[in-house]
């Protein structure tokens, strides 16, 4: 430990000062004023130090911010990170477009196809223009970076406020999806559906406070399993179409369905246009997680949506054509997805690979979750950074995680599959829209930010005709959208998303009043020291009392003691004592008619702040800590309520001498009598 | 105002001292240290003048301490305040005995007319034993103070948790019964029936809020108009009696009460005994609530027992007499009440009499809660004067009512409400065992005085011997009931008293330890004062630090201000700008790999604590008060959360500095910079 004392400034009235620097254990000396706090700063006696080891456990060893560039994404885990919730459409886009088509009856279904290739065809555009705002934006070019830094803040809160929704979203739907298909496995577990949906998103809540990294590594697996079972059954099946042996699937008879073509409107062939176009969702999290992948992070960013595009496109057309070819129908009952029906059609209903597939759906549905988790607090820490968010969601956690994002995600979600009984029925109707307004605003960015080029960049014309093609298809589908889900839900998001961005604005409004008047412009010279008047309430003649009138002297020669009485024989009492004390600071008696404690208390300091014009008034409450926090209730209520009083006051400072009596070590060192 | 210096004390190191007293309107001057406030200290601006304003509407104008005597109750308000509940019993104690007796068919109904008469012996007794309570006790006798003065503290405290628990069920019981009785005449009220409750709750406590003797002023009514309605109607059914007039009633032929007897044990006999025994209920009210009689408080309190009492024989004997001879049958539907049908075959269903006796019995009923509403905060208040509850309930608020206990009970009786749907039915059985053991208790303890007074009171074998029958009396019924509805709710009580009874032990424990460590034996002399060391955590070089070390300079001469950063590159920058500050006050900057602000911050503090040996440490907090209360959330976090853990440390003293800069005003007056 080195303690030293310095002989500062040179104006009259400056002291010695003594610089603490304690060196031992906890902390490391680099420069004279310069401490490093080692680990040991985290080590805490007793229960606490349980449970830091319970959380040391759970979520890994701290990371220091130095780590920060090792605990980036690579290809392999990013795309587990950042397709998941793309890929994971792909096992049921093809049945949501066919869903809609068998309302026209089963000849309807020759158009599945159709839609599917027009569809890819929009998540070509999609992906090709978002390959252009990576390029353009290499340091992370989310939605809200997009649209606010090229259509204005407003656009670019819209954005925020539909993706955030979106997220929350995102984790409940695909957790409660994930959980169905497990439940329609392992039907004994139906009953249980929310709490097995609320382990689930604790888990990846675990999982991701690990840190991004570590959550890719942990929920990488079912993301290849699925690709990987999935490319096998579907080649298999190219296999058996090529050598003419696909089996023909009988549909059973109950369902019902109608064999003719009936009343194919225009209208249905859109609201199928717009199901099938969930497949287009998670496309954008890959762009506003560029900042996860480790350098070069556009590179990176770039082959995993280039990696996520192929595959989805080749799963979503494979599915298409031999569900068409094999001829399966959507079950009304809900009962077997057009996945399950082609897996069994192909390898048997109950074979081992049956199984594999249906379980790996079912986790990278869950997993799709993780998408939203990498994505929500990121984007709330660049909001609070900006200023539209609570400032706490911009800190990293001891795991370089954004941990209040990430709780934050998790209560709410946790809310959604609570409330809604962790219904994919009820939920998905909420789900979508607010994706596709942030699609919009970002590729409308993209094209305003290309004219913004136009000088520079020769080929802006190229890059802004796909960008404007991309917005117009992605601005289409969320209006389709927006427009068929309206009366189901969609109606709350479009409710939610304003209200959220007055909420930012307020936020931000505030954050700019704060810092407006916090910042000075110009220093003034530090006053000279002048010490304050102290007042010291004084309940009863004890121990604790003692304790503050000794702080209060120690702290300023204006002393003053008040004691607050019901009834003058106390209060004759209380003063005779107070004068054996001989403390040498004066006591006044307040005695109070109407028995209350605080009313006259406050009117004595606010006459003594009146007094002091200016000077600090500073109020000593002596305050009991007691041995448990129940106990709280016991003690300090008048200490309690007059703090918050005074609170409000300006000038008023409030020093707690606090007294830990039932610690007979502590109650020695505290007495402040040496 | 008076503003003086004078010279105290006669050691070295005293000081001049500054006699603070303001004089102009808020408060007057007494002599030299004594002040008394006006009620203009209650005066608040703005929305809290508003606030304010409405409570002095709601519940009155402040009482000053001096008014306690005229606070008091004569026997016309007693009688209306302490024996609602007992005489409220008088509309269904026949009833109760009917519907079990008539379970061994209408031939047991002839038992009826026996059970009230022994009922009745025991209510003569226990008024008698009461009567020499109050005469032994003539400044408050409660069960919890005759027990605990004659059979100790343990006795005393489960009178105290039986009563406690006994009150809260009172009042929960009485409103849903009367809420009941209430919707039998307007049946669209039923649907609303717990959110009637909660209004009639909230009403009586209003009323309690007003002062005991505006509550007994408001409540009068409806228990003078309850006496003659019913007095007019037995005394009109006894006329007939006498001339031979009475009407045959005939019940409906679909209650199918058979006509024979069967079965008729003694089992049945005791439970018919023990349910009519709720007779007995709100007798112990008038010893409990002796000190808030006027003066001489035992007698008021022994006319109020006996004109109780007589008017309860009276009304008790006359229905079961004529209950009988009339030939009423309890209505297994529970539809129309005993009294109800009495009623309307002397003076005929749905006249105006009829209704006048159906509309006082459900406003009595409600308003025996009253009773409750006297004795718990009472009760609550003397036992936390012996400290085994919590302070705050033994003072008295701005109108001589004890508060907290009211709002307590309000609290519970409504939870219960709320939980028990305001189910007559549900919550009965949980009723009366509590008051049985209370009575029994008290009776026992009566003894034991007698026999402590045997050698200076020659009658004392006569009064001991009075209280030993009502002991054996209430103590067979307190089994009984006990027994007979244990299964059905009793039991829960059975654990709540204990429970009760533990934490009241606990928190007598933790008050005697409080009050061993912090009263002072002898007084040592005042230490020499000695300037504290002290440390500003500084966040980010703004007005609010500029506040805080101005403060901390003006306290000691020994101040540290400490940096936690991030990363180097802010460190280093803040120290240049602390530099130009030009403080006075050398900066440690603490930088903090791990991120965490607190860990290194404490650690630091720690640090510093032990190499003080004793002397207190302050830690100078800047904090910013926003206008709002919600913009909290967005500040303060971190200042909080240091609090906190600063509270558990002995020997910091943690002053707040707070900036009011929204408040342009307070921001020029707070600088401390003139």
């Amino acid at each position: 430990m080195t303690t030293r004392r310095v002989r500062t400034g040179s104006r009259p009235g400056d002291r010695y000062v003594r610089i603490f620097r304690p060196t031992a254990g906890k902390f490391e000396q680099d420069e004279e004023h310069h401490l490093i706090a080692t680990e040991a700063v985290f080590e805490r006696p007793g229960m606490s130090g349980h449970v830091e080891r319970l959380r040391r456990f759970m979520v890994g060893a701290r990371l220091p911010s130095a780590m920060e560039s090792h605990e980036r994404l690579g290809v392999v885990k990013g795309l587990a990170v950042f397709a998941s919730d793309n890929i994971s459409s792909s096992a049921y886009a093809t049945e949501e477009i066919m869903r809609v088509l068998v309302l026209a009856g089963a000849g309807a279904l020759m158009l599945t196809m159709p839609i599917t290739i027009a569809i890819v065809l929009v998540l070509i555009v999609v992906v090709t223009s978002y390959q252009q705002t990576i390029h353009a934006y290499p340091t992370g070019g989310g939605s809200y970076i997009v649209a606010s830094d090229n259509l204005g803040p407003l656009p670019g809160l819209v954005a925020a406020a539909s993706l955030l929704t979106d997220y929350v979203l995102t984790v409940a739907v695909s957790v409660a999806a994930g959980v169905a298909a497990l439940t329609s496995i392992f039907p004994v577990l139906f009953d249980e559906r929310v709490v097995v949906s609320l382990a689930f998103v604790l888990l990846i809540c675990l999982g991701n406070l690990r840190g991004i990294r570590e959550s890719g590594t942990i929920f990488a697996a079912p993301a290849y399993i699925y690709l990987f079972a999935i490319f096998g059954l579907l080649g298999y099946g190219m296999m058996r179409y090529v050598t003419g042996t696909l089996p023909d699937y009988v549909a059973p008879e109950e369902w019902g369905v109608s064999e003719g073509t009936s009343a194919l409107g225009l209208l249905l062939i859109l609201r199928a246009f717009s199901s099938g176009s969930v497949a287009l969702t998670g496309v954008e999290a890959v762009s506003n997680g560029v900042p996860a992948f480790s350098a070069p992070e556009s590179k990176h960013a770039q082959r995993v949506l280039i990696i996520m595009g192929a595959c989805f496109v080749t799963i979503f057309l494979g599915m298409s054509f031999l569900a068409g070819h094999v001829g399966i129908l959507p079950d009304p009952t809900e009962q077997k997805t057009v996945i399950s029906q082609l897996t069994s059609a192909l390898v048997g209903e109950g074979s081992p690979y049956h199984y594999l597939v249906q379980l790996s759906t079912a986790l990278l549905l869950i997993l799709a979750a993780n998408t939203a988790y990498a994505d929500f607090p990121r984007l709330s820490s660049i909001l609070a950074r900006d200023g539209y968010w609570p400032r706490q969601f911009q800190y990293r956690g001891d795991r370089l995680a954004f941990t209040t994002g990430i709780f934050v995600l998790t209560i709410l979600a946790s809310l959604l599959l609570v409330v809604f009984q962790a219904s994919v029925t009820n939920l998905i109707p909420l789900y979508t829209v607010g994706v596709f307004i942030a699609f919009t605003l970002s590729q409308s960015g993209m094209v305003r930010h290309w004219w913004k080029l136009r000088e520079s960049d020769r080929g802006w014309w190229r890059r802004a005709s796909f960008n404007t093609v991309g917005a117009l298809a992605t601005g289409v589908v969320a209006v389709v959208v927006g427009v068929a889900k309206f009366a189901l839900g969609a109606w709350v998001v479009l409710i939610l998303v304003p209200v959220l961005m007055a909420l930012m604005m307020a936020i931000h409004r505030h954050y700019l009043g704060v810092r407006s008047v916090l910042t000075m412009d110009e220093v003034p010279p530090m006053p000279k020291a002048e010490a304050p008047q102290v007042i010291v309430p004084i309940s009863r003649l004890d121990r604790a009392a003692y304790r503050a009138v000794t702080f209060a002297r120690s702290i300023s020669p204006a002393v003053m003691a008040v004691h607050v009485s019901e009834n003058t024989t106390e209060a004759e009492a209380t003063y005779r004592a107070w004068e054996e004390w001989d403390t040498g600071v004066e006591l006044v008696i307040v005695e109070s008619p109407y028995r209350s404690l605080l009313p006259p208390l406050l009117a004595y300091i606010d006459a003594m702040r009146a007094s002091e014009a200016g000077r600090p008034v500073v109020v000593v409450v002596a305050e009991f800590v007691p041995r448990y926090f129940w106990q709280n209730f016991l003690h300090n209520q008048a200490a309690l309520r007059l703090k918050v009083h005074l609170l409000s006051r300006p000038n008023v400072i409030v020093a707690n001498v606090p007294s830990h009596l039932w610690d007979a070590a502590a109650a020695k060192e505290g007495t402040g009598v040496r």
